[in-house]
């Protein structure tokens, strides 16, 4: 694991496992006009910018039918965090917390899911708002929304 | 890649990449009443029967200040799904449909997110209402739901 970030005093590390126990396609990306994590905002706006998802063409055929959903949950994978972090000290507060109570990037899997609203699907791009992540991320799923 | 499943007619599948992109860990299993796909309820229910999520003890002080949530968001891995399928022939209508316009296990990254009432946290149990994945089903995240 690569990682550009060091523990703040308090923070607390665990030994990852030897190895995972499955595998992740990462299926396109997600362009959005963020190009650095500080410059994200804290969370997605749905009357934000228009964000791309661009999607492999190998899963092109798997968008059939997805335009008739007005909201799309959108799971990423947020490959810029380290991940072997159980306690955090929180930026903000300076409060001590543990990962599962945060949803902070750096977690075991850094796995995100955000709920967007559909501009268009057009080809292997697929158009939203309301995504908050760094510019290049991977994508590992789209799905309709639970109404 | 294992599978269970085969394809029925009107379906396709694509050729899976050589390899995946990136790697995932296990933290733990949900253990829940149903022990077959065909038994889960179609969705959860918060008023339905408690959930134990098993957290394995490498990530114990991850779960601090988790409590403190009312409602919890859990991804899990759907590890019997076959990935490589990119249009579907759903079971009830018979309908043609892209699998990213489905909320079926079966996708190339078998991931699931589902926001649920948070009973207790003890020790490395997690347990909740509002969950409908198989017994057994790996853990992959926890974290707060959006509010």
């Amino acid at each position: 694991m690569t990682s550009n970030e060091t523990i703040r005093p308090g923070e607390a590390a665990t030994a990852l496992p030897d190895r995972t126990d499955a595998g992740v396609y990462f299926i396109g990306h997600i362009r959005t006009p963020w190009p650095t994590r500080e410059l994200c905002p804290r969370r997605g706006d749905p009357e934000g910018p228009e964000c791309r998802i661009e999607i492999d063409p190998r899963w092109v055929e798997a968008l059939e039918g997805l335009a008739s959903n007005p909201r799309i949950q959108v799971l990423y994978w947020m490959h810029e965090a380290r991940r072997d972090l159980v306690v955090q000290i929180t930026r903000r507060s300076g409060q001590r917390i543990g990962t599962f109570a945060l949803r902070s990037p750096v977690r075991p899997n850094p796995t995100a899911s955000s709920v967007v609203e559909l501009v268009a699907v057009e080809g292997t791009t697929v158009t939203v708002r309301g995504l908050d992540c760094l510019d290049g991320t991977p994508l590992i799923d789209l799905k309709p929304a639970r109404d």
